[in-house]
């Protein structure tokens, strides 16, 4: 029985995932697909003839039958369409970046805990076998204190008018490590530069600072000639690759690192620095789609009141390092504190 | 006929490549060998019982049968060891960096040129023929207007106990980059963190400012459990990857980009970025060893006077730019003018 | 307008990709599902509500208002649906391989011409941009003779009930092999083991002998703990690999091989043989669906009255192949002519 | 102290590394090198100013003061040299294969073993750490039951004019096999072309049978544009792969496989066949370069009177299989008994 009537907003490059997603879900029904497009609505209605199709989301949001929403358009919409379709008292799965300020993220963490409704951020990532096993190795003490967290995030393609690189491609990364790191990040330096009328970044840098020599970087870029979707994990016991890109092992465990020697029992030109080079291990994992959990989760959460593992909490972290790493980008690379 | 006799100092990890080319030119005799560790001097007698071993570099740079000196010692000892080497009449080849700072740089340059003696900094990369075919498509125009230069150089291994990362692994990718590019760099950010006692970095970002859009990154980590050496270079017309451990295509040229359209032509929910992704095409190189290459230009500019192309020059570039990648490491990753 | 109405007969594995495929396309409208489980049927019933679903194969094929059936059922019962569509005026397109015997094969290439109707063996992978853009290079001579065709698709995974591993995985392969090249072969050679009850063959090695030197080999295996799908085409001027699972170059064109120097010209320790290693050109290619493609083939072959490139003919000359493998394979290697 | 004075025969493709090896052993010493072409022996002396060249190998096989002679010369001259070492009570390093045919081989195994002398085949993949892991693996029975062996070695290069393809690269993968697998060989089936004059195949694949239902089965190609060098083992616990090409991983273990339903557990409709996808691991092994591992081998059996672990017997065995694989090749691909 298909309990949960959904309502898509947006149906250009994420959207028709998530309406091929609810549509196949148990539990949700496919009701209503908006878009200001009207031959995108047409193909929807071709694949979809059972759902409602309209260019005006408020058909979505006054739809008393429609108990969710989910929203897949551009960034500087979210604030709005998230607020209203709240105000309506439905819960809402909305595309990342959750919005684009820190403060109107505020805004929507406190109405949705006020209407006690299911907010959740499409931080896909975070559904996936891949991120889940990386979690629990952390999580185990496996890779020891972690070190390092390096990210490339690279390809050639979908430039945004609206936002640059750092706001399009990062949020998967940040939301990774937001998710996988206990620490929080203390300041922020991005660098960058655009290579298009509008002065949109289209490749950026961005350095993140911890309270301790832990470090994270994270590299994207628009114009690569090739695709990279890599995260690298050092730790001091072991360390983690997620290759994204990678058919057969996406995470890779080496067990490899360094050990310190006692500096007296060292003569001066030896290092004090000695290598382990163990085995290395690709764990099997879940490998179902992230998006189909994802949307098990959302379901879940509506059912049983529970807090989205991605809520808005988790996007408002996300969208506070942007917001920074804007800052830092203008002033060509200044540190700027979280 | 050998003509040119040349004395080496230092066998640790390179030293022993350096000796081993020297003996096999056709143009140069391993005279003489100079290391603080007798081990290694045994080790070097064992393999080239021709050649004279000593613990005191002054053997060689005082032998007056000796032309020319090939000097692999760590870094804080270059300036002391050219400078005498050059002093005493000696043409000299000379490990990466060049020297510790810009002003032993800038005197040793100034020394070369007095005594008009061959210094040429130990670039190997230079001398490959991968990257002189890249010069060749970025002198040719092929890749248009260069956007970017992206470094990556990890692995695990060799933490050097007298400089950090950037300084040991750097060197290698800033000297491609002076090599490649026209433009000079305006201004260095570096980021980076260390997880041993000494508190030299072991993984470091660094970015490069240059006068217009162009951006060069580099990341260097000794604690990375995968070996990466990959440059991406992208252009306004084509892009080029410089992978040094595919061993079949090291050099692939992508005939992809984007395009711009011009506004007028656009609806407001079109993007004015266009992709064009065309053929791939990874061409045949030169593949002899770049050290042999090289010390044939080092004979070559003995014997005919010539400038070489890595002179003290170039390595007194790439020691500005690490310099200021220092002071931007210390003051946490703030902008420093070059 | 969907003007041709579509029936699948089996929604195994392969079903629910042609059911989605013929769902999508603007010519064909998919009016009913069957298949013996009704679990299957359940969740195409939940996808796609406005198909008619049976246990029944026969509510398909007596339906008059059905134009064209897709078969997607396992091997043995090929034969006997086809026939029935056929006979019923159905036009039909057959999952790989056409039947279980030349006899059968045969039959089917009769009936269909016999009532002009279309016969298409789905034989994907003809429908690829990549095959396709090799099927160029062959036909505009630029390998040259072809010397080689080697092919690779191994994995773990799927074991048929009724079928060995060269019937299951090999027509991909078979059919390409006789998209691409002009020759016809002469011979087959056959050698295989089984692992598990009933004996039928899960690894397998297929030569391939044709007239002159021409050589084609086809390794097929279920329990490789690796994936690979690659074919090398050796040629006397350029040499070509297709592999499948290269996200980014599926086809790769080598300007190597070798010329042969004259013997008057060659001292006795001299090989006649020297090498020629030229660049490596990756073209891009057209990288539509490919049984989007086909299926397009499909309506176009019914609307104009076409034969399809991969019709009962070619479907034939597969399964000729295949039977001769398995007489080989019986006899343990014997060489089985064609 | 250099204890086993070693004379060099053939210094073309291999010989110069046994030379390098031998002249770098802690034990021998490199006393003197044969070849019959000039240029290469001035190369020798240059490098290696210490030892004695000449164009007559007689010089080396009856100079007293050499205890061990190694040939790296054409296969059809082995059986003269090494039964000539022999004679003169020389220790023997011969290149593989061990002889042109099995009655030689069977000669030179009868001749050492009465003169009680060291005759080393150098199945150089035999003394790697990798194939010494798998041998580990294999033994304790990791891998369960063997079912297949697949190698693939495959290439542009090397041209012989005195033996065919699988004469030149297959006694690798041959060694690797009878090193590792308890089962012995019962027939050969081996198929192939030639497109050079002479006609000796370059592209060849021989499948071997055994009693049980193991196959194995060895793909050699010296016109392939594309480099592989990988062998997989399929085993009914675990799978294991080597490939010699992976400069990090070189051997991974696949937990992966299948395992059998009982029939009565199961509906008609379903599969027998259940997967196993388990987690991968590619252990550490030891890197040390396997002619040096070799050579010291070599040395030791000399001073202990050991047997090498590639005596006569291994090489006579892969010789064996040669011969077969010829007989095969002529006729066309039939079974030939072992």
């Amino acid at each position: 029985m298909k309990e949960i009537s959904v309502g898509v907003i947006g149906c250009g490059y994420w959207g028709p995932n998530l309406i091929r997603y609810f549509n196949e879900n148990r539990h949700t029904a496919l009701a209503a697909v908006c878009d200001l497009n009207r031959d995108r609505l047409e193909q929807i209605k071709f694949k979809y003839p059972h759902a409602a199709t309209s260019t005006d989301y408020r058909r979505i949001i006054r739809d008393p039958a429609i108990t969710a929403v989910a929203i897949a358009t551009p960034v500087f919409t979210h604030y709005k369409l998230v607020r209203e379709a709240l105000d309506a008292g439905k819960h809402v799965l909305v595309e990342k970046p959750l919005t684009a300020t820190v403060k109107e993220a505020e805004k929507l963490v406190d109405r949705a805990q006020q209407k006690k409704l299911v907010l959740l951020v499409d931080h896909t990532f975070i559904y996936t076998g891949a991120v889940r096993h990386i979690k629990k190795l952390v999580q185990g003490a496996e890779l020891g204190s972690v070190y390092y967290f390096d990210s490339v995030r690279i390809n050639l393609g979908l430039f945004q008018h609206d936002v640059n690189v750092i706001w399009d491609l990062a949020p998967h990364d940040l939301s990774i490590m937001d998710y996988l790191l206990e620490e929080r990040p203390v300041s922020v330096v991005a660098t960058g530069a655009s290579h298009t009328p509008g002065g949109l970044a289209d490749v950026a840098y961005v350095t993140i600072a911890f309270k301790g020599n832990l470090i994270a970087h994270f590299h994207v870029n628009w114009m690569s000639p090739v695709k990279i979707r890599k995260i690298i994990i050092g730790g001091s016991k072991k360390m983690a690759v997620f290759d994204d890109l990678d058919p057969a092992e996406k995470v890779k465990i080496y067990d490899k690192g360094i050990s310190l020697a006692r500096p007296s029992e060292t003569a001066i030109h030896q290092s004090l620095v000695q290598y382990r080079i163990g085995d290395m291990h690709a764990p099997a994992h879940d490998n179902r789609e992230a998006l189909s959990t994802e949307i098990e989760h959302f379901v879940s959460c509506i059912k049983n009141g529970g807090t989205p593992i991605t809520d808005g909490e988790a996007g408002l972290r996300v969208v506070r390092i942007l917001e920074a790493a804007d800052r830092s980008l203008k002033k060509g690379g200044a540190k700027v504190r979280l």
